[in-house]
């Protein structure tokens, strides 16, 4: 249905593209940038455009950075001996959120996937072996607790065990201020399976 | 909290700044657009760009488009003498979707809203006015069932019927499909007050 005429259908069209956004917010977007001052929307283009650009993967852990390193792996006060290995550049910012990591990431860009057809070489795996060549204490398994991530970690585990370097995994359990009735059974199990004296 | 350096987190920035646009969604929008083909990245700020230049308003209804007259307006099929009023493009666009509507429109981009501040000539109220003088038979009040909505028609309808032209509102009433317990009141008194014999 043309009712504004191309540039604005071409423009709704573009921004149904983009993930999480739906018909109608497409709509409410273009108009709001439609309503926008010019050289605002220029700026929102641009940075769009030199973002993708510019931005590049770590030379270290992978995770998306527009230098050569990213500022984790620039730090030398993080300890770089103990890798925490993620699935996306997402969870690094959920775990530097909490303040509380001081060793630095490797970022997997996806997970291991054989219904999706996902295989170890099209993650950042070779990325992370290589790493193992340096001093490494402790490698963190941080992938998610789904299908994928599980596989991910089973896979990597086995990978790493025979360098006699240190796996461990993040615990699986029911989440803090969680209600116990509305969490799920297998968290239940996990949570179980993992108590700890007290 | 500079995760990515400068450029990644620019980009999350602007993008947060727009509407229905969250800290995680945008985080999301970003990560997406640096994963795509340049050429698309560099499409999409185009096109945004292109129509934020070339939209303005349809010289006849001041909806959005990019010629002079909208395609409703430039429609000689279309009743040019039954005017339905709407706040907003997307309105115009709901009404449109029923396929049942043949007359053309009058979109006033806002509502009067003594609480914003939004009074009549903050809204394309004139151009309305102006339409009025050639050869006019009907108009539709559409504006939104809220306060503002219903203060404007209020406005509008007075404002007109001293001319002679007929003035009407569409129906408020109970949503079809709509389950009358989880209606509220004012709904359901609207509803009984605008009752027709069947």
């Amino acid at each position: 249905m043309n009712l504004y005429g191309g540039q604005v259908n071409k423009l709704i069209e573009e921004l149904e593209g983009l993930p999480g956004i739906g018909s109608k917010s497409a709509q409410r977007l273009a108009f709001h940038l439609i309503g926008l001052p010019e050289e605002k929307v220029n700026r929102i283009a641009t940075t769009m455009m030199e973002a993708r650009k510019n931005v590049r993967y770590c030379a270290q852990c992978c995770t998306l950075t527009d230098k050569e390193l990213c500022p984790v792996c620039a730090n030398k006060n993080r300890d770089h001996s103990t890798i925490m290995v993620v699935e996306s550049p997402r969870d690094l910012a959920a775990y530097e959120k909490t303040g509380r990591y001081e060793g630095v990431y490797h970022v997997l860009h996806g997970a291991i996937s054989p219904m999706l057809g996902i295989g170890p070489n099209d993650i950042r795996l070779k990325e992370l072996i290589k790493r193992l060549e340096g001093d490494v204490n402790e490698v963190i398994i941080a992938t998610n607790s789904s299908l994928e991530g599980e596989t991910t970690a089973m896979y990597i585990s086995k990978l790493i065990k025979p360098t006699g370097i240190k796996v461990t995994r993040i615990a699986s359990g029911v989440p803090v201020g969680g209600d116990l009735e509305y969490i799920d059974e297998v968290t239940l199990y996990r949570a179980l399976e993992g108590r700890t004296e007290i």
